[in-house]
């Protein structure tokens, strides 16, 4: 049975409840000794323990068995898009990374900075990894020596020797190939359409690499540099479309803020600290039907391998959740995008702890909130992070009855 | 949602880790009266058990729910290869039960012999079930009598009234249909091309079949022969092609060397006992990434109704095991590839106990390897077998991440 978004948006119908999506960003984790305690198992979180102890619980895999996700397809999956059939095209992911507010008809690309020698020989596809200062000079020198026909240039350093680069113009389109060869020793590519649609953006990509490339000439180790993932912004249904609801998102982080705005929420100003992000909840909270609250530092802490950070930093947020319950929110549901273990100081293909709280959810017997306790709850233990979204419009009685 | 074997195979990447696949052939069982034991729950297992203990359990669903399996798609979903889409002729099947070793071009074909009147109207399908022995001296009969024009026949019996036919030479095809009518009283078909291709063989049936009447005239009651099932070897990607995986098959039985050596894996020379196995595997430790070990007795003493010996036989690899872990692997599966329960003195639906170990692999609480024990383990009681295989791979750190 193949329940897509367009069934969901059938069933939708109105109503006033109130629902938060609480995202520890690689919430899930691993003992760092055989038989210990995940950071969440070892955090104080009597707050969400208790969340967990009237809600359900269960584990959600964000795109499949054994598959480790970046966030934005284990993003997409939690707001019920099928990460595999809505693909965020590189160029366009990487202008939401960096808060790109990119336009429809814009198409984006990633930049690499890079050596070649005098045939277009890719001698160093990294141009000897030059700094993000050098980068964002490079990014100036090009702005201004680069000039297209009735098209504008955006470039922006993103880190190192990676900058971003949007068109913007009419009749633009993202079929245009990668200039980069992928491999050192190899020729940069000539930018070729990949249709018949893309054949005018391929002659001004072609255009735009000529002029660059005289700019960065005498710019060792940077005389060079290489695009791929052209893409537009992708045209999808937003969540208000789909669902009915009016969502607000609540992030500190560029990537996650571009992600919302993607599914048509709002995206509300705030730093990137849990306690400032809960302070802009409460200050919005009539304004909209759902909130996505986006926490940064427990991925983060995974990702430095530091377990012990990534503990403090699940108690900090969980010290927050009264805050949240005294909002009286319909539905509560607390999970992560995916898993960050310490131990392997990457995110993983482990599933992710997750606890739906409401007062119609029919609770189990789940009394705390953390990975092996979670494999007994009523989501089960591998529970797909696309079914999450539906469930959390259900318990706040979102969604009208199938059939007669 | 729909992750094929193409998605990960654009996710495999290189790794050093090994990884060890052992199957107990019928592992999953039924106690012999209500509130009994398992076979596998009953033996002494405390290896295995420590296994669980430290890894996660579950049981898998071979092919879906209620679905009784045969031993060749079992195999195939441990492999990751959904077997609804990938079909093994029956008469490729037959040649690789009986370990004919079938080439690309070859056409493989299920003969029965049986009894017809003057007008080919079948009177036994079975020909009063002859014997192995006379089946064979009717295949010796048929080889040397029977000839076609630039094909080579080879006959085999398999057992009791049942044969193997294969053609070999050029331009075969498999699309031919039966000329066994499936029905007493009706008359022995017409080999039929079932597509253009299938037209030259169709015809050089016909012509096997009409000279293997001559052959047979005199030999009531199997004076006559039915064909079904015409196959060619398929042609499916090797698990070194889908996860880079070099795999070695260790298995004394005829068929699942033969499905094995499909998948692209070395068939390892080794007798049939598990101890000498285990023996095998030692030996070529050094040379592959993946070791699927097949331990047959387990589902034999399943078919025979001797819940005893299946117990004894489960106690028995469970001693060897020790073994295993001094190899050091990296990633360790034990599962069956279907149940056999001694009750049922058959292959059955019900899901088959499945332990991971991994040091990657986040612990559940299942603290013994048992039927009931894995229905509470982090895998989920109805596990689908094709997702084992990507979770090795993730475990043995063989699966990149997906998306950014």
């Amino acid at each position: 049975m193949d329940l897509d978004l367009e069934f969901y948006r059938d069933l939708a119908q109105p109503a006033t409840s109130k629902i938060v999506l609480l995202v520890m960003d690689g919430l899930g984790g691993l003992p760092m000794e055989p038989g210990g305690l995940t950071a969440l198992e070892a955090a104080e979180t009597p707050n969400l323990d208790a969340l967990a102890r009237e809600g359900i619980c269960g584990l959600h895999e964000p795109i499949g068995p054994g598959v480790t996700p970046g966030s934005g397809p284990s993003h997409l999956a939690l707001f019920g898009y099928d990460p595999l059939r809505h693909d965020v095209g590189r160029g366009a992911l990487a202008a939401l990374g960096v808060g790109f507010d990119l336009g429809p008809h814009d198409v984006a690309a990633r930049g690499n900075f890079c050596t070649v020698d005098k045939d277009l020989i890719v001698l160093d596809r990294r141009a000897g990894r030059i700094s993000t200062e050098q980068c964002a000079a490079l990014c100036d020198l090009l702005r201004e020596q680069v000039q297209l026909a009735n098209v504008t240039c955006f470039i922006q350093p993103v880190r190192d020797y990676r900058f971003l680069l949007v068109l913007r113009g009419n009749g633009l389109s993202g079929d245009v190939e990668d200039t980069d060869p992928q491999m050192v020793g190899e020729q940069v590519l000539e930018p070729k359409a990949s249709s018949s649609a893309g054949k005018r953006t391929a002659r001004l990509v072609a255009d735009f690499v000529r002029q660059a490339r005289e700019a960065l000439a005498d710019r060792q180790p940077a005389n060079m540099l290489l695009l791929r993932g052209f893409a537009r912004k992708p045209n999808w249904p937003t969540i208000e479309d789909l669902y009915g609801v009016r969502g607000a998102a609540i992030a500190g982080y560029p990537m996650y803020r571009g992600l919302a705005r993607l599914l048509g929420m709002d995206v509300l100003e705030t730093g990137s600290e849990p306690a400032e992000e809960f302070g802009v909840l409460e200050r919005h909270w009539a304004d909209y039907d759902l909130f996505f609250v986006h926490v940064k530092p427990t991925d983060a802490a995974g990702e430095d391998g530091d377990w012990a950070r990534k503990k403090e930093r699940i108690a900090e947020v969980d010290a927050l959740v009264p805050r949240l319950r005294a909002l009286q929110p319909d539905v509560v549901v607390v999970t992560g995008d995916h898993s960050t273990p310490a131990l392997l100081k990457a995110h993983s293909w482990h599933p992710v702890p997750v606890l739906l709280w409401s007062p119609h959810c029919r609770a189990d017997d789940v009394e705390r909130f953390g990975e092996r306790a979670c494999v007994h709850g009523a989501l089960g233990p591998r529970f797909r992070a696309v079914d999450l979204m539906p469930l959390m419009l259900a318990n706040g009685l979102r969604l009208a009855k199938f059939g007669a």
